[in-house]
This record gives C-alpha cells, structure tokens and sequence, in this order.
C-alpha cells in the first residue's frame, strides 16, 4: 500500500490517497483546535493517542456489526479506511446535558437524560456547523429521509455499543459526534474518528473530564488525559518522548 | 363583559382576567420590539391595526375549519379570546428564504421553498429563543410526541388558509410564528396573534415589506406598511391621529 498525494486537510487530520482505488489513508495531527478554530494548539502524542483510540473503538463497533470505514491501523499515526464521501452532516448523541445544549435549553450540565437524544448539525466552518431540523436537512439536500433515519438508528446503536463498553471502564459516555459516509455503492459507513476530540468522558465516580474539554476549558493535560482512556480501553502506546 | 386585573403584560400585549371564568381580555399595545427586546419604539395606532388584522385573520382561519381562541372584538385595540395555557413553543412556518434561516444555512433570503418547513423555537427570552428539535422539546417537556404532531400539522394547515388568502391580495406569505395554548379539557387551540408582527409578508410583484422587516431593518414607515395590510384584507379603520 502507497501513500500518494494529500487529499484533503482538516483541523486533526490529513486524507491520502493511496494505489488502492477504494481506500484512503488517515493521518492523525497533533494539533488541537476549539470554538470553530478560534482556540489552536500542537499537543505533542495526541496524533498517535487519537489514532489507537479510534482503531480499538472501530474495531469494538465492527465486532459489534456496525459498518464502518475503518479497514486498519497502518502505523502510530496513520490508519487506512474505506473511500466514502461524507456525509455534510454532525450527528451528535447525548446521554447526559453537557456544553452547548446545557446554554441552548437553560438545563444543568451534568443532568441525566431519561434516554438518548440524536440532533443534527451542518457540516459548514463558515457557518458555524448550525444545529438544523429534519426540514432543514431537506432544503440542503444533505442527506434524503431515508438517510437520516438510518443515521438515527445507526447512532442510536453506537450509542449502546459504546456506552456499555465506556461503562465497563468505569467511564460514562456522556455525548459524542459522529460523521457517516457513502460508498459508492450508496451504503452508508460509520466513518470520521471516536476520540476524546468527538465524545464527552467522565470518570464514573469523579466526574473527571477526560475529552476535549480539558483543552477547551483549560482544566488540565490534554495528552495525560486522553493516554487514561487509551489505557482505560486497555490499549498502550510507547512514551512518544 | 368586565375587564378585571392585569394577568400578563408582554412586549406587544397586556392580558386582563375578565368576569367570564373561561375568556381573558387581550389589548394590543403600540410598542414594537426587535432582537428580543434590545430595539423599541411607539408606534401610534400600532395596537389598533394589530388588532384589527388579527382578528380579520382568525375569523378567516375561524371560517376554514381551524380550531382558535379567538371569540370577538371588543374595542379598537382590545379583543375577547378563550382562556388557555399557552404551549412554550413557537412553531414558525415558511415558505420562502428569509431572516434567521438565511444566516443559519447560507441561502440567500427570498430563495422559494418547493414545500413549506416547520421549525420549533423554545419560548424562553433569557436563552433568546433558541431553535430546538423534537428530542429537546421531549427533555423540556414543552409538548408530547403527539401535541409536536398536531402542531406540525395545525401550523401546515394555517400556512395553506393563510398562503391563499393573502395571495388573493397579491401578498407573499413568506414566513409566520403561531403559538399555541391547551384548554382546560386538553384541546390544542391556535392562540396569540397573526399580524405583520409575527409574519413576513412581501408585496406579490415588488417584494416590498409590509412586516416588521420595516421596523427591525429601518426600511420604512410602520403604520404605513401595516395599514397596507390591513386594506388589502378588506379592513378598515378609522384615522388614528
């Protein structure tokens, strides 16, 4: 397998196409970003800890009979994953009220919902990836009805995968965001990363934040706390220093 | 009939308890608001046209079959309406591009919709309304599943009634706010206003506003837009100067 050119630059990653007509390859950044961009930094190991979180994650959802893009690691940084045009679409599951829907609906953050919620964001920088409606999701001719209630249930069922197996490591899923996409068969793939960059992680006990939010709060080492839900998850990596 | 204590006053309206146990006395004020409240004016005659217009049009919906709290006109700026308590939602229909939706999805303002969408905002003005989804509505308990259908549903057949009448009179019915409210026995009834307040209407020909556009973006004379209104509907009123 060959890495060709770059593809496509996004905020932690890199796509590459590779000599296999139907796989390109990942590569994860160290860099960290918040708020649209607006807040940036290199945290050094993150590229690496974001590529196992997500392979072992993956790989546990495929194991569980979900369809995914993912095909396999390739090195510490680099994965290798079906080619799917994504989906412009953030599906986003909340256990529990945290960030943006705690300010949107005035409630607690850290309150228990009685069951999941699913929502929709537009994939647009410029816009600010708005939350959008069903009716919404129409007019942008984003994804058909038939599409958006497979992206429902699929998100619905990684919920339950990842929730029981977060669970299992005493750390509760709070919320996550996922991307899909199409092959060109037209069959929708869990595709994107599962990373502490794209869910919500408590300690079960603590409450302690080990996601983003470390970043974007400023409420600790990002790389310290990520490397506890690589080991939580029962995977390792060598010291990157 | 006797107008008793003020029950409510709002940006736009004061509500009175009445003598009548199961009807509340509404008078239309000459305040305009915008940007929730952070733009005021006094408009004379405003109240008066509002209730004018707002009574032509719900005994018009009265008419189709629509199911309102509207009982009768009482004065220049008062009318009488059933007692309800009014659902925390507005349900916003449109049928063209304007306002909010245009920045939220990047689509230029006055694109036609091929069919009308139905958005829910959270009546709240401390979280400035913020649009939400079937989920959100279910976690504030602002309606059940069921109510969320029946309003989808009433708002759609409000949009046809209202779409053709203003036709009639060479107006687009671009985009309106209805609210709700259950009577004691659990009935979903269409309640507060339907005025150039809380709907975008274009002049059929020149796209000239005749709506509140004309006060929240300075482009005109008010009084004079919603006069427009009112004698297209066939409304009369005497000078109110």
């Amino acid at each position: 397998m060959k890495k060709l050119e770059l593809l496509y630059e996004g905020k932690a990653k890199r796509i590459y196409r590779t000599n296999e007509e139907n796989a390109v390859l990942v590569e994860y950044k160290d860099d960290a970003t918040a708020f649209n961009g607006e807040k940036k930094a290199q945290i050094t190991g993150k590229g690496h800890l974001n590529n196992e979180i997500t392979s072992l994650l993956f790989s546990k959802l495929h194991a569980s009979g979900i369809r995914t893009h993912y095909i396999g690691k390739l090195s510490e940084t680099e994965q290798l994953v079906k080619r799917v045009v994504i989906i412009p679409l953030e599906v986003v599951v909340r256990n529990v009220i945290a960030g943006s829907l705690s300010k949107r609906l005035g409630i607690e953050e850290g309150t228990q919902l009685e069951k999941p919620i699913v929502e929709f964001y537009y994939k647009d920088d410029a816009l600010g990836d708005p939350l959008i409606n069903e009716d919404h999701i129409e007019i942008l001719q984003a994804a058909t009805k038939e599409q958006v209630q497979e992206l429902k249930e699929n998100a619905l069922r990684v919920n339950e995968v990842l929730k029981e197996h977060f669970l299992g490591v005493e750390i509760r899923l709070v919320d996550f965001k996922l991307e899909f996409g199409l092959t060109e068969e037209g069959e929708i793939l869990l595709a994107d990363e599962i990373s502490p960059d794209t869910c919500r992680l408590w300690d079960i006990t603590t409450n302690e934040k080990f996601d983003k939010d470390v970043f974007r709060r400023d409420i600790g080492d990002l790389a310290k706390s990520y490397t506890e839900i690589l080991h939580r998850l029962g995977g390792q990596i060598a010291c990157t220093k």
